[in-house]
């Protein structure tokens, strides 16, 4: 196995699908795949079924036997392995690969983004997390969850919106375009209607109403301002701290990061750097990273 | 069976316990008793099963037999019979009284704080609710549950608490009186001890943090003075549109109206009403209502 030419995969694993990206050894792409959820704190089980399932699509999209697996270097970032017990699981996982490193999805990101250890990251996709590693030093900010956090995320903005349209049927406040957006999209009549749609949502549901609040804000909405001055204020505030902590380069990733970046001051904006590449990217690099030192 | 004297039982069934109140037909109180959970919309058989159990205590500590169960007009007010499917299903049961009604927990408290039916309450315990009962119409508010809703009530108070505290302990803001009793209360000494404190509570352990906001908004602590705010800024609204129903009489009841009544602007405070009596009380005349109507 030992003659086989390394190869390098970078795995980006969270609660609704992972990615892969393999490369050689000359740092080439060879394939990229994405496969089912891979949150080891969620489902452990599921976690090393999707892995193995992206790694073998990955190979095979490359034209290369499955046996490459004993060839392969590999870095996972997943989501939930902030949690001691279950990183640990995680690291004692008896894989079929030469090599692998476990790391949270937070720090390929950030290295994906910076291309370098050294940087910072606030996400805000359905959550909100924000994350910097300086100088060996990791921290990780506002990773409570929702909905006791997330404030500033799809979900919290869908989340709110709900809130601000109950207040109206309960005729605490008057309508507005936001809220009867909301009440057209749940296909919601009353109070009753927008409860018993909402009983058995999570995140990802409230998030799907996210952009109804995007637009609302542009147009001036009162409860859409109110919801958005609030979650930037906590971005602002995530954002400064980040700045802090000494992290140079400072990068806004996720789906609705363009879109939230804008609503930022402009002076804060050109603070803000561009991310150089994706988590799996990141993935990679510490893949390489790792391997270098093994070898050296 | 029908020669028995008849018997009144008013039950007040709620998500931790169910009080009955035992009366003859001269409205003697002959006793008193608490059993388990009885939400029909949380657990079914729990909630018949809690329901015998109280009511065979009540005549038990009444010094009659079992068989009197036959003999008694009950009126049941319960949490989550405003879900008509829950409604129907109660309605349904095969029970062995004389008769018995099903009604919301809201419903029976207003009587109970009205004397009649007409009149209107704010609940503010765990949860908070509101409910009007004005010339044979109902109104309920505020019925979304937590997290959702509940603003003002403890599990609220206490989760914002928490919310502030971990923005503390991620460094976006600096500690207060307020976030130090909550990380002493939760024994917790960072961000991720708090979290995984909180992980799995739920409203009634969120609850348990609300006297620590109460005590620091009299304090003047900046967090618990801004939750407060919010928290009491919805209250009134509901206080003003239960006014606008057209309830001549209107109360605040549950286990922090005292302390959040309070902090209302004592003009408003003036407007409000004692209850007069407890739910299991308002059950009660409702049974003796009916029964009327059905005698007559």
């Amino acid at each position: 196995m030992q003659s086989l030419q390394p190869l390098f995969i970078g795995i980006d694993g969270g609660g609704t699908k992972c990615k892969a990206r393999l490369e050689d050894a000359a740092g080439r792409l060879l394939a990229e795949a994405i496969a089912g959820p891979a949150n080891p704190a969620t489902d452990f089980t599921q976690t090393l079924d999707s892995i193995l399932t992206v790694c073998h699509s990955v190979l095979h999209k490359a034209g290369l036997p499955a046996e490459s697996l004993a060839a392969c270097r590999v870095v996972l970032g997943l989501a939930g392995v902030n949690v001691p017990r279950v990183q640990q699981r995680m690291q004692d996982w008896q894989h079929p690969f030469a090599a692998l490193q476990v790391t949270t999805d937070l720090h390929i990101a950030c290295v994906g983004a910076h291309g370098s250890a050294d940087g910072a990251i606030l996400i805000t996709g359905t959550g909100t997390a924000a994350f910097a590693s300086v100088q060996g030093e990791q921290m990780l900010l506002s990773a409570q969850g929702f909905p006791l956090g997330d404030r500033g995320s799809g979900a919290w903005l869908g989340w709110q919106g709900v809130a601000a349209t109950l207040d109206v049927l309960d005729g605490l406040q008057p309508a507005s375009g936001l809220t009867r957006q909301i009440c057209r999209q749940l296909g919601a009549h009353n109070n009753s209607d927008v409860i018993s749609c909402c009983i058995g949502y999570k995140a990802a549901d409230y998030a799907k109403l996210a952009p109804l609040v995007l637009e609302q804000h542009i147009q001036g909405d009162p409860y859409a301002f109110a919801i958005m001055t609030q979650g930037l204020q906590y971005l602002q505030a995530l954002l400064t701290r980040l700045q802090q902590s000494g992290a140079h380069r400072i990068a806004m990733i996720g789906g609705l990061a363009p879109q939230l970046k804008n609503c930022l001051p402009t002076a804060l904006q050109l603070q803000l750097s561009d991310a150089l590449g994706t988590p799996e990217t990141g993935a990679i690099m510490l893949a390489r990273l790792f391997y270098q030192e093994v070898v050296a």
